[in-house]
């Protein structure tokens, strides 16, 4: 399955062996006016691209971690250790992986997706504890990250076809920062739902905030519906109030980084204010997300933790400084739309409706 | 009476003769990073200052046309013609007026305040029609621009010490755009609630939403309050709904463009997405501004005209590139927010408190 350009979001370069392989990703802060990619072949690379939002999303995240921690164990399968004869031991193994997990975990808090994906690989790391040799562990580990990928590409479709019932031929929809191919593996969660509907033969139109301050939904949303044929409009995150008012929204579609056991949900800043204009106007508002950006050990939204990001962001965003010198400035990187403002959550097991705890635990019951 | 550094937002610079005078003002679109002034010796800078936001603000718009139209009628005593041997007739007087008015009430559509300024300027030089010399009836016109200025100046203290009374010590406030002593003659609507209350002891801090695309709130609000010694926080637009369930607004007060008879507001572009969520919020929301920027002509705010500006200023607003090549940018420069959504409008003469079509009329009666 290819990505825009035949390019994809992710994709992992295999190697002659284990420690040859290497994770290859586009950096996003690029986009839309270079499309370029980045070799990883060091687990401080993906840390980085991670932390700088060169890859973001929290599906992608989950996936560029995983193969992140594979990235991590190369070095001890280094050049000139040949597997057999001189193979790391397995305390060796384990004190690595620990190691690369904690360092992957602290690149970003708030996307939970990135905590479970961690958390598959070191279960295969465990279960196969003392059963393999630690070359055959780490192959073991490559193969669950490609799993964790290849997974998430039909939980996507899956996604996007539950969430296609929702549209309606000739619907205006709204969304927020960027839910799509680049968010994932390569179709998307709230803009699979626009590309299955699409895909479907039904004619949509969809207005994409531009979503301050790194404006992903300028850059890659935009970006992404354009490439597939949809029509799409920018406006400012300011606008989505008037735009409703104005009658021409039928429902708002957004992804997720963190949703609770009663249903609130952790999305990109600006989220939280666009449900409440949604209300207000009587719109349906949806969330997308796979099973796996669920975090039923929080009771609720006020639990999940909000990472604050380098003021600078909002100053000196792009290209000039906007703000004068010496000024305080406050960047959450998300806020928490509560359940009671959601409309609907479409997972790839069908659509949480209405949204709360017992319809939650209902759906994710035989996950 | 001086503004911030000393500089006023604008002044007029009085010449030997009528004809030799000129505005000068402060380009803020170089805010706040260069502080730099602009000096209009011809109609047309002044139209374009007004176009591209050097000057910008309902009340400081009106004042520089009302002086546009004196820089307009400058060529017909331009050097050469001796006042009273080779002054303009009354016919080619009227006429350059009348050319005057038009052009600067196309510079933009939606602040009311501007044609307002322009029909004081043309019913003074009616007034005085044949009843004395054009030299003479263009001092009448700048001594009718200078009282423009002036009386703002009152307006906006006595909108500040209106204002105040509704802010409490301690108070953490919002604001949106800028309707500061920038967007006025020298002390603004909205933050001049802030300054009075301030003066009056009263400590206070201030969340400033940027205001894409233009970002008024990050370059100039945020800037004025700091000269000021204000606390002020910078926010995007997209977190004030956040901070607001954070429990850390008691209190929103924005500017106005246009005020209809019913209390309905147009103001810049995002007003009425905060005014969305200060209610749901339970948190009051107040627009400050003079008698001047109520437009009793229209019943509702569905009548205003609203600007659509270039969509370069979302896709190239401040250095790079940041949205796709050839996509469609919807630019709307304000909304309204209908009245019901608005606690209270300060005013010169006192606060309209509730806003209806009564209470607007009652305080607007005796101006």
């Amino acid at each position: 399955m290819t990505h825009l350009h035949n390019i994809e979001t992710l994709s992992w370069i295999d190697g002659e062996n284990f420690e040859n392989g290497h994770l290859r990703m586009i950096d996003q802060t690029l986009l839309p006016t270079q499309l370029q990619q980045i070799e990883c072949r060091t687990i401080e690379t993906v840390w980085e691209a991670i932390k700088m939002l060169r890859v973001r999303g929290a599906p992608a995240i989950g996936i560029a971690a995983a193969y992140g921690v594979c990235v991590g164990l190369q070095p001890l399968f280094a050049e000139g250790n040949k597997p057999d004869e001189n193979e790391p031991g397995e305390e060796e193994f384990f004190k690595k992986l620990t190691d690369s997990l904690a360092y992957l975990a602290s690149s970003r808090p708030t996307a939970v997706n990135l905590f479970w994906a961690l958390d598959r690989m070191k279960t295969v790391a465990e279960k196969h504890r003392g059963s393999c040799s630690t070359v055959q562990l780490a192959e073991k580990l490559l193969d669950e990250a490609k799993a964790i990928h290849d997974e998430d590409r039909r939980i996507c479709r899956a996604i996007g076809k539950n969430g296609a019932e929702l549209v309606k031929n000739g619907d205006s929809l709204l969304t927020h920062c960027n839910a799509g191919g680049l968010a994932t593996a390569d179709y998307g969660t709230a803009l699979a739902v626009f590309f299955a509907a699409n895909e479907a033969g039904k004619k949509i139109h969809v207005y994409a905030d531009e979503t301050r301050p790194l404006l992903q939904g300028a850059r890659l949303t935009a970006w992404e519906l354009h490439q597939r044929g949809i029509d799409v409009t920018i406006i400012c995150d300011s606008m989505a109030a008037m735009v409703m008012r104005q009658g021409k929204i039928n429902a708002v579609f957004v992804g997720a980084d963190r949703i609770t056991a009663n249903g609130d949900t952790a999305n990109k800043i600006g989220t939280f204010g666009v449900a409440i204009a949604a209300k207000a106007h009587n719109i349906p508002f949806y969330v997308a997300a796979p099973a796996s950006t669920f975090d039923l050990s929080l009771e609720h939204g006020g639990l999940i933790p909000i990472e604050e990001r380098d003021p600078r962001e909002i100053s000196h965003g792009f290209g000039l400084q906007t703000a004068p010198d010496g000024i305080r400035i406050y960047n959450p990187a998300f806020d928490v739309t509560p359940a009671e403002l959601i409309t609907g959550i479409v997972t790839e097991h069908g659509v949480i409706m209405p949204v709360n705890r017992e319809n939650v635990l209902k759906m994710l019951a035989p996950c």
